[in-house]
This record gives C-alpha cells, sequence and structure tokens, in this order.
C-alpha cells in the first residue's frame, strides 16, 4: 500500500490520539466507503471537460487529499486484518485474468450476463 | 500503492483488454466507492464478534479479494492522474495532525464542531 | 415517495434553477450514494449508546437533514424515469418474500451461500 | 416515503423474520449507502445511450429492483426515527432555496467555494 516509512507514519498518529479503538474492521470499511464517495463528489455533476479542468486548477490538491484519505484506511485496513496488499492483488488479477478473458472483454466492459 | 511489478500486471492486464477508454477519471472515482461499498457490505448486519469469526472462516477470501478490488481501483487513478501515493498520505498526515491535535483529539473521534 | 405537492416543490426548485441537464439517471444514481454515504457519516466511529444520544440530541436536525438529501435525489429519480415507488417495492418484498422465507430467515440476518 | 399499507407490509415482513434486532439506525444509514451503490454499479462503465438503452430493456427490472431497496431501507429509518420525510423534504428544500438563489445557481451546480 504505503511504504514501511509512511505506514510507521499513519501507526504512530494514531496510536498518539489513541484512536485504535475506533478502527475496528467494520468500522474502516464503513470509513473506506465515506471517504470513497467524498472523493466521487468532487466530480458530481461535472462534464469529463470540467473534469480535466478540475484537475488542473487549484482543485488538484483537493482531488490528491481525498485520494490520500482512501489510501489510509486502505493502510490500517491492511495492516490490521495483516494483508499483504501486493499478493492479494495480484491474487485477485488472476481470478480476473479468468473472469474476463481477453477474446470477450476486449474494449467491453459489460458482465456476462448482462442483456 | 502496489510496486512496480504490480502496477505492470495492471497495466497489461488493462491494456490487453483495451479497457482504457472505461477508465475515465470521474468512473475510477465511482468504481472505488461501488468497490469500498462491496466491502462493507460483507460485514453488514454483524456483530463485532460475528466479524472476527469471518475473518478467521474461509470467508476471509471474500475480503481480501474486495480489499484488492479497492486497490486496484486506487492504483489505476493514482498511475492516471500522475499521484504520488506516498508522497500524497504524507501531505494528508500533515493536515490531519493540524486539525486533529493530540491534546484534543486524544481518545476522541468527534469533530470539534459537533455537539 | 414524497406527495404530491412536495414533489411538485422538488420540480419547481429544480426548474427555476435550470438543473434538470445535471439530472441525468447515471448522476442521480451516483447523488444517491453519495448522500447516503453523508448520512452514514454522522454516525461513523459511534457506538450504539453515542447514536442513540445524538438522535435526541440538536443533530438530529443534521440526521434528518441527510435523510431529506437521500429522499430528494431518490424523488426526482423516481420522476425522472416514471417509476412509481409503491409498486415497486411491492415486487422488491415479494421477491424478498421468496428469497428470505421465513423459516429460514427467522432471527437470521444472513445469506444462504455464506460460511 | 411509501404509503400506509405499503410501510404496514414492509414492518410485517421484518417483524415476521424478526429482523429488526439488525435494524439499528447506523446499521440502516450503512444498507443505505450499500443499495446505492448497488443502483450505481448497474450504471458502471456505460455512456449515457447505454444507460437509455438499458432503461428500455429488460435490465429495467434491476434498475426498478434496485431503487426499491433503496427506498425500502428508507421507509424503515423513517419509521424507526419517527421521522415525517415530506415534512423534513419541505424543510431542506427550504433550506436549499437559501443556500442556493436561483440568481446565482441558474444553469450552475458548482457550490460557491469552489473554483
Amino acid at each position: 500500500m504505503v511504504n514501511d516509512s509512511v505506514m510507521t507514519a499513519l501507526l504512530e498518529f494514531r496510536s498518539k490520539r489513541n484512536w485504535e479503538q475506533f478502527h475496528k474492521p467494520k468500522e474502516l470499511a464503513s470509513a473506506l466507503t465515506i471517504e470513497a464517495s467524498e472523493l466521487q463528489e468532487v466530480f458530481q455533476w461535472k462534464t469529463e471537460e470540467e473534469v480535466a479542468h478540475l484537475l488542473s486548477s487549484p482543485s488538484r490538491e483537493k482531488i490528491v487529499d481525498e485520494i490520500a484519505d482512501v489510501a489510509i484506511i486502505l493502510s490500517y485496513l491492511c495492516h490490521d486484518l495483516g494483508i499483504d496488499l501486493n499478493g492479494a492483488v495480484l491474487s485477485k488479477l488472476q481470478k480476473n485474468e479468468a473472469k474476463y478473458p481477453v477474446e470477450k472483454a476486449y474494449g467491453n466492459a459489460k458482465k456476462y450476463n448482462e442483456d
């Protein structure tokens, strides 16, 4: 997820505030949706052109901050559950390779059980 | 986010399927919420004890897979927007240090404008 | 969803601001998640006791407002797609009766394909 | 929200399964996001044209069902918290009228603190 020194800083931040007690797995999963939704809100009602403008305006910092918030929660979650994220992603990627074979999925984001 | 070789595998997966066209920033932000919400659903209606049981049962694999899905979307987003996630997290952590000073935040997850 | 006079007020609000152009079905679905997530955030990190306290404190107004925001988006969505919400709920309830037969579902929120 | 006879059917469904115990306000708020996100997923990766096609295809039933799921959770929440949804929406609409005056908001979905 994040590198070791950043993870250490995250854990120190949490420990200093005695916030481990709030970080139950279910709460962190809920927080992940909340943070992701805040990122989504930055793009709400916007056209593709307006999003492009946003990304090269001072609002970019807000977007980066919201992405960081998601990453922070995800990092705590992986740390607390003992998940090796690189391994988890590779394992899921293999499942996705089987689920979306190139010959069927090429240029097509539909699931195969859709109309 | 993920290490370089995993990121390379993610980009190859996407490129082989010609899926870059679907991964507009706004769509990825939306996908991030959808994936986070699927993780949240695994814990839905469950008590703390049931969650603990889940995490040491075969359902653990489902949880790890859902976390991987969030990490996959987050990785594409950071890649596409040119965001250094370690730097973004450190920068946000500094803002959080200022926003939640230890003396006020110790053992207290409330925001200061709440009742 | 809401009664006819409230729906009329919602449509007037939107029309006066020329906001129909933003309310594409996909955008409204995205807005629904964003608003629901804001409600969820009010309860974040809180114990059952703290939530009960919140509901009888001045914060109750914030909760009611967030619920109203969800209802507003849902009302626009049903209006724009020509959905009769009472009929839709009854139809879905019948499917849920079949999916969760009383003898299996009594006191049990688990889906049947879970551990 | 829904009419009295539909609300009665929802409460009977829940009572017969002894599911009130799961419907704590925080859980219902979480369920609301999960259901809204499932609706959002139906539109994921889709262009405006594809969404229009979806809405006039057999997939329309899935969309109506997902909207019903959101309405069901919202109905339980309002019932359990004693919220009059029509009143809540009118009250929130008045706040929105003040927040988004017509002369500033006409044809413009931006919040005023944005770039």
